[in-house]
């Protein structure tokens, strides 16, 4: 089965190319214009024809190298590896890293995919009731004892921060003890930081386990989420600065080298330019961030006016709420699990959301994620009015989208 | 480790770099500028910066399934999945599809570390004495036999059509040999024709097994040889149009939605450009194949002249000699097997070559493969004035690789 995101967005893409007017929140896409700046340095790169080194050239890295370094980690060159995406980067790790994979439930749809296509297990370990993208603590480390001793090795956490798909960030208490549990369990860390410069309200602190355990740590990122360019393709990931991070480096880039070869030319002079972050980049990547966190807050908003529960977005661009408390209300549509729950909502309402249980969550639960990052506009230049606006929820389309969603949220939960 | 073959061209780079003056066959690239048409679709696209469907847009699988249905293999855009070059589109088949590897003896370096990274064996299989590409016949069946008693299941063989690395097209006849044999011993064939368009002299024949045995076929292509853009990475497969196809590119689609999403926005653009080969395409890539063919076949000559046996060239750009009629004389330089000729070539006469033991040949045999595509000059201006020429061999600059190679090669074999 195509990852159920992927499939989903085909669905809606169809439906709306055949006249349906449906309010898509089903795909983790950053819907905006490509920033001008960004497609001059891809035509400046139109040149680049040759494969070039497989971790990517040397300008390119620097540039990643410096963007962690600014973060609070300080990185070399050396350290980073490029490619298509963070996705084939996560794939490689699985391939290089040992044991077997925990993952916290809920989580981004393709770890688990990724983990079983490298022959590993995978250990579902639940959030804390305060935010997304870590295991609970005293969960995973019961699990690891147990999982120890019917004789399996899990020894890799995969972390999101901030999360996919709970729209929150694990505080820096929680990522520490997680490092904790890391050492006294030799555990492996791999941060997928995708979301890291989409943090909102500005300010928000975020600890990656990099600072903490930095030889138990890969980080993986990309352009994707931050700058709106998915359909580029450009991910990078920061190495350990010390024997075991050199040797998974090396491992990643042979494997990287009979996977994918490199990433294309053009994009690594992109990601050159945009991982140097010039002035125009801070400034475009502080105006993804706050529009972002003010449409993410607006659904936010309500979903609890309707009587569902819902951690209050953080960072990124998704909620997830819990439909638990209108457990009985929705009952008398014929909503009892994920699946009812964003059948009904697209059919009866047109909103189309992404159910719990492709995230790995229980499926019996009424939970699903909503990626607000949709809601800007059909246009390039209603996204772009909505990155300009002072009050993006005051521009009619996105008010009309929201109305939409409320209208579509209150029927159902009546 | 690193595909020796990036390897290398890493080693030679670093080495260049610092001054050394090699002239560098060890690298699979059409060493040739961007062909301009190609860099005005990309910039065309720079705006695509959504996701789009994981198998690649509408536009651009029409293109694929056109360029297909004119080489003989009537094909519907359902049938074609693109990707970030071949290479994951390959990986994703060992995904896929069931049972153990066969692969011709010697072959590509990536084929047999992506089936081991899909937890596959490989089973390798010496190629007849006239052309490589496709496994000897009854080598081929005396091993799935033996194979199959000692209890495994060799299920897939991968032909490469023309080859990579002896440069060779298999003829009508072999493939038809190899095609009845998966029918009688029930195989799957994936046939990498990357090398298709780049076929000399011209009309050379070449039959795909997609044409003889259509279910059990997928093809795969991409830009990166043909159009002389491996740095831009585009792939594409191409599946059977029967029950078993449509499940198996639902299956790669699948596994594509996990691994690497879909093809960069502007990639696809170029590939909906370069697949429907509008005159200048066409005319582009006669001039390549004539290019290409004209120096392989120079330096097949050179083989021949000092004395090693070689298949002579008639597809892509490669050459693979072997060196063991003068085994003697090679011994009086220290030299007594695959790795040590490639080495005393790259150490006494600077010549850099791809060690046969590299491709999965007999380490012991004193075979390599050369790229002679390599050999067009430094700049874009030396490669561009090389593919204009009506005798590319007699510019100074070709002239003299070739003098280099034919010096070099005679000191190592007087």
């Amino acid at each position: 089965m195509v990852s159920p995101n992927l499939a989903l967005n085909e669905y809606v893409a169809q439906r709306q190319a055949a006249g349906d007017d449906i309010v898509h929140m089903g795909f983790g896409e950053a819907r905006l214009p490509v920033f001008g700046p960004l497609a001059d340095q891809l035509i400046k790169g139109a040149t680049r024809n040759a494969y070039g080194p497989v971790a990517g050239c040397e300008e390119a890295r620097a540039a990643v190298a410096g963007y962690f370094t600014r973060r609070g980690l300080p990185t070399q060159p050396g350290q980073i590896v490029l490619a298509p995406g963070s996705k084939p980067l996560l794939m490689a790790l699985n391939h290089v890293l040992p044991g077997d994979v925990v993952l916290p439930r809920p989580c981004w749809n393709s770890y688990a995919p990724q983990a079983k296509l490298a022959n590993k297990d995978v250990f579902p370990v639940a959030i804390p009731a305060e935010c997304g993208g870590v295991p609970d603590p005293a969960a995973l480390r019961g699990m690891i004892h147990a999982a120890r001793a019917l004789g399996r090795a899990p020894r890799t956490v995969v972390l999101t921060l901030p999360d996919n798909p709970t729209g929150t960030i694990a505080s820096p208490e929680r990522v520490r003890e997680i490092c904790r549990l890391a050492e006294e369990e030799d555990l492996f860390l791999v941060s997928d930081e995708i979301y890291r410069d989409l943090v909102h309200p500005p300010g928000t602190e975020l600890v990656s386990p990099a600072e903490v355990v930095p030889d138990r740590t890969v980080v993986t990122t990309g352009l994707s989420k931050s700058l709106a360019v998915g359909g580029w393709r450009i991910g990078a990931a920061r190495f350990p600065d010390s024997a075991v991070g050199e040797r998974l480096r090396a491992d990643v880039t042979s494997v990287a080298s009979d996977l994918w070869s490199t990433l294309a030319g053009p994009m690594q002079a992109v990601a050159a330019y945009a991982f140097s972050e010039p002035p125009e980049i801070r400034q475009q990547l502080a105006a993804c961030a706050r529009l972002h966190g003010v449409v993410a807050h607006a659904v936010y908003e309500i979903m609890i006016s309707v009587g569902a529960q819902c951690r209050r977005p953080t960072g990124g661009f998704y909620v997830y709420p819990d439909f638990e408390p209108l457990r009985d209300r929705l009952a008398g549509h014929g909503v009892s699990c994920s699946a009812s729950l964003s059948r009904e909502l697209l059919l009866q309402s047109g909103i189309a959301v992404l159910p719990g249980h492709h995230l790995g969550d229980d499926d019996q639960a009424l939970r699903f994620k909503a990626a607000t990052s949709m809601l800007y506009g059909e246009s390039a230049h209603e996204q772009q009015m909505a990155l300009d606006a002072n009050d993006p929820l005051r521009l009619p389309h996105v008010d009309a989208a929201l109305t939409r969603i409320d209208e579509g949220l209150t029927k159902l939960c009546r």
